[in-house]
């Protein structure tokens, strides 16, 4: 007989006991019929996949973290690390297969080994949705104001959108001769939120110089609303041989945010860069009005090629991904996730084992009706009944012994306020639980 | 610049187009729901584990097939293989933190590096519940039941379940002398529904005895009805030692089975065995009325020691494993799956990117009541809009130009039958939607 194998799971990695699954089942499913409500389609792809196509990007820090292996066959495979890259190489797959513009969504986890001393996870859920195959700014509006919608169909309350455009960030490195530090700067100035104004200038100012620098502190500095802002921007980024289609992209967000009555959600902020140098349009955060300090948990903007990788004509589109893990924690902290042990509205009491049959039968006649209905499986002690209807939190009790059995009666407990409604119909117990439940 | 790399996958993995992936979504949510009707709870585990808890049975073919590498750490990992490992080491981990008994349900994706000859995938779905901690009749049942129930529920049609009983298999072989070769003559059974009676007499043959070979054939072949084929098992198997556990809880099922009048949907058949050791009672296999070449959809069984590798005290359960892709096929095959290439009801056309916000707006109204509406994109050609409703299977369309719109009405176009209603307020509007709908 073999020793006993500790039953432990890998650091960075969690089991999901009921309560946490059923608030993140909840959680994905209302995220799903959000995004069917606005006509986007669920895709899946491989969790496994060649690692020269997920690594084929060659970022530095990714590559290190991600599962890379040999399998059977001695092909070199990897775990996917987001679903983006899988994404691009979907597009590329299937594109005379897709209805373009194509609106997708895509929920599923991704493995990154992380240092797990940050608080991180190696195992993850992540969120993204996308609209490829169009430039127009209808599509760059629609994911901005379908996360804030899914945001608030989740309970995470009102949202704070920052967002602001690649385009003209770049017109103005090109017009200060900075276009060959494009990336550095980005990192720099992508790092406001966390570091403040000050230790930004400091970078800034030992990679560029001062006048360049104060230029990029006033750009990214937000006015007292958004129209002043986008007037500042413009100002510093314009130059002669510009088509202003950035600023122009702006505005007509603006103007349909403007008339939706939804500009409080929208913050013009020049700040916001999302880091990479793969977005080409608006890019944009989003925070939560009750707890700005978890930070973004739903970020993206327009990128101007996904799938070069994979094929030789561009393919543009605008998308976001939103951070369910972090998600799931904020909406915890703020009491918003019921940790609901289970599903289970009422519990049908086992007093005999010859009425098996009958237990199953009222069972099968609640659900019908929509309830929730679970045969306690063994003659166990009726306290012990009541507990385990306790520890998973279900509302009622049916009690039929074989007194009632002859009597074709039912008896009905409130397991929260204690009363009972002996010597029932079934269909009488049926209505009662119905109103007690207010269902 | 870099060439274009192959977007492949791999061998045996699959992408899902959207209307492959919209149905087996709504197949694995109707799961869901049926599962929390019976009052099962949703937990989940890591795909990735230590090869140490996963291998740790040790069975050869599992091993070879197991995706297994070294992590950053060094650490012996490997992907889940199934779903019943990881949930023995989860109830060893948290056995303290489960109400017991415990009903439970797991849907996710396992891995083998299988043969994909055999049209085999290497990534595919599970679907497992289980109730632990009870050895009662009441959860054999229920299991069996809410297999049933499950498959009518995601349109499978009915089912039959053919059933067993592992303790009087054993007590038949002990009584024949057999014990030390049980798992080659389960293993030889077992493949009776391929090989046929005639194959399994030859391979007994070379195993054991001719007399044993008649008694063991005997022993496996049903007789005419469920309560005739009980009784030549027990007549077989019987001995002056034995408690008769194994009869009686056969009777119990098949008692309860005829009180709720699902006799028909249960087949008592003594030649299914489930081959592992593992399993200790009741084992059973769920073929569709339908289509019962599809091989056995459904199959499980009650055991005695889930947890044996993690803890010291027994955990005994019953549970069965669906596998989902087989079931997917299958389903196609029979024309019971609604290959929707999108949920959307309703497509707005875009006549005037200056009615941004007035899109969003409709669209946003036709969703509070229900409707799932899309704004088309871009301001391309009708024709190109109307090309797209088509591909995504969009039944209506909503169509607002600059006219409509100072007029301050809509027209809304049935594209089935090419009907156009014009000049409606948009409440008449949401309306005809609706009833056109049949909402």
């Amino acid at each position: 007989m073999a020793g006993i194998i500790q039953p432990k799971v890998l650091k960075g990695f969690r089991d999901f006991l009921p309560q946490m699954e059923i608030p993140r089942r909840k959680l994905i499913r209302a995220l799903e019929d959000h995004f069917t409500s606005y006509g986007y389609v669920p895709i899946d792809t491989p969790v496994l996949e060649y690692a020269e196509v997920l690594l084929s990007k060659g970022g530095g820090e990714t590559d290190k973290q991600t599962y890379r292996f040999n399998d059977h066959g001695g092909r070199d495979v990897a775990l996917r690390f987001d679903l983006t890259v899988p994404f691009a190489r979907y597009v590329a797959a299937h594109r005379n297969e897709l209805s373009i513009p194509f609106k997708r969504y895509h929920i599923g986890k991704v493995w990154r080994g992380e240092n797990t001393q940050r608080g991180r996870y190696r195992e993850f859920m992540q969120c993204d949705f996308d609209v490829i195959g169009t430039d127009s700014a209808a599509a760059d509006l629609e994911i901005m104001l379908m996360m804030a919608a899914g945001l608030r169909a989740i309970g995470a309350g009102e949202t704070r959108i920052r967002f602001s455009h690649r385009g003209l960030f770049n017109q103005l490195l090109e017009k200060l001769g900075l276009e060959g530090k494009t990336a550095e700067v980005l990192r720099i100035v992508d790092k406001i939120g966390k570091i403040g104004a000050g230790e930004v200038r400091i970078l800034l100012g030992e990679l560029v110089g001062k006048e360049e620098t104060e230029t990029l502190l006033d750009f990214i500095t937000p006015a007292e609303d958004n129209r002043e802002t986008l007037k500042k921007m413009a100002a510093l980024a314009w130059s002669e041989e510009k088509d202003g289609s950035a600023e122009v992209r702006i505005k007509t967000i603006l103007d349909a945010v403007e008339k939706m009555q939804l500009h409080h959600n929208l913050v013009l902020d020049p700040s916001i860069t999302r880091g990479l140098d793969y977005y080409t349009g608006i890019v944009f955060e989003t925070f939560l009005d009750d707890m700005p300090s978890l930070g973004s948990v739903c970020s993206g903007g327009r990128y101007g090629n996904l799938t070069g990788l994979f094929m030789k004509e561009p393919v543009s589109g605008v998308g976001a991904s939103i951070g369910l893990d972090r998600l799931m924690a904020g909406l915890e902290e703020l009491g918003r996730i019921d940790n609901a042990a289970s599903g289970t509205d009422i519990l049908i009491l086992m007093l005999d084992e010859a009425l098996l049959a009958r237990y199953q039968i009222l069972a099968h006649g609640l659900r019908q009706d929509g309830l929730a209905a679970e045969v306690y499986p063994e003659n166990r002690k009726l306290g012990a009944q009541f507990k385990y209807a306790e520890a998973k939190g279900i509302p009622l009790a049916l009690i039929v012994g074989s007194e009632e059995n002859e009597a074709g009666t039912v008896n009905l407990k409130d397991l929260g306020s204690r009363e009972s409604f002996n010597g029932l119909s079934f269909e009488d117990a049926r209505g009662k639980a119905l109103e007690i439940l207010g269902k």
